[in-house]
């Protein structure tokens, strides 16, 4: 949660309101610091959001042609889902606007295939067309083209909107009573509060409880990294 | 509705999913046909999308501040709600952060105050915070700078993310069983399926139906302007 929620609150208490609707208000910011206060979230049910900037994953291929031959990447931040890293290196995308996006961070490890993950607010600057699709499914998705300082890759595919989905440990999803490949609906008591229909589950040993949106839906909700949702019922 | 959809879903289709996943997509697209069809929503309960990207109202006051002594705004395009129009003049807004964002549409006819309605994606450029509110609340909302060709108006307060809201006459809220006034919550069966709680109802003579929202919005739910959406049952 950012510091706007707060002073919308304190400001518009200062409105001419109803009574009803401060106790509403009240109410709602509650239910808001204790679902904040939660940091185990399997007992409450909620689960953290973490928000996924614009970013790429790269071949070892494509980021020799990027950064030059025999160029490692520099992992400088582990991220929540373990062996997953961001690295020092950015890039540069362009797309048929020739509206550059500069500063695209690079994730780690290398992958077997390069994919570039944007929002939708992303594709109206570079004026490309992704799917909205899971991570790692490129098959005739977008194509766009990464510009580093030694060389730029056309990706003919590779270009995608990641789905909202929702990363659990085995054991997580047993207290879930989810398993690898459910959807489920997730409520969203931001600063708009909004329901997430098809959220994908995936379970896997190395996950850790984490809801992954873009930038999009964290701002459209008025929510930021940690802020917990729930199932809704 | 933009052209990512269908691209999506002619691409999807070629790949390894079960006649289970065809069934329901091709039901969805149906559904999103037919309610795109609609164009009178009356009947079928639906209400259209209007997306507002950032703009800017004026006071005279300001107006000729910014482009000088005596000046008017020029109207090139009426919006769909009667009176209200879009202007030939473009300004400059920056913030804290002294990155400005360009380009930003000023709507006429002048106000009695100058308001400025951002996305929260654009907060985040310009590290301003505003607070969701509905137009014309702007007691206490953010302050931020405005350049114009001719001066510079720093409002001290002005700035805000709209809360999402329908307009709709007094028939229309008859037809809906809504006031003035009312909340709702909103089921928008886009690309990323997504439900709106608590979105205002503002009925008047001069309105038309219409349910606005930001980019931030449309673009998380991944629909655009003319997408219908329903009240949630």
């Amino acid at each position: 949660m950012q510091g706007i929620d707060y002073k919308m609150k304190r400001k518009d208490i200062d409105m001419d309101i109803s009574t009803e609707k401060i106790a509403e208000m009240v109410k709602r910011a509650i239910i808001e610091m204790n679902s904040e206060a939660t940091t185990s979230s399997k007992n409450s049910g909620g689960i953290p959001i973490g928000v996924s900037n614009r970013h790429i994953h790269l071949s070892q291929e494509h980021l020799e042609v990027l950064f030059g031959k025999g160029y490692e990447l520099t992992p400088i931040k582990e991220l929540s889902q373990p062996g997953q890293y961001a690295c020092k290196e950015l890039l540069t995308i362009v797309g048929p606007s020739m509206r550059p996006i500069e500063n695209v961070r690079v994730l780690g490890p290398v992958r077997s295939a390069s994919q570039v993950e944007i929002s939708a607010t992303d594709s109206y600057v570079l004026k490309v067309k992704p799917p909205v699709r899971e991570s790692g499914k490129i098959k005739d998705s977008a194509p766009i083209r990464i510009v580093g300082p030694k060389g730029i890759v056309e990706l003919d595919e590779g270009c995608i909107i990641a789905n909202r989905h929702i990363h659990m440990s085995p054991s997580e999803a047993e207290i879930f009573g989810l398993k690898d490949g459910d959807y489920v609906d997730i409520d969203v008591n931001g600063k708009r509060r909004t329901r997430w229909f098809d959220v994908q589950v995936r379970v896997h040993k190395d996950f850790r409880l984490e809801m992954h949106v873009d930038t999009d839906d964290a701002n459209a909700a008025g929510i930021g990294n940690g802020f917990i949702v729930t199932v809704a019922k």
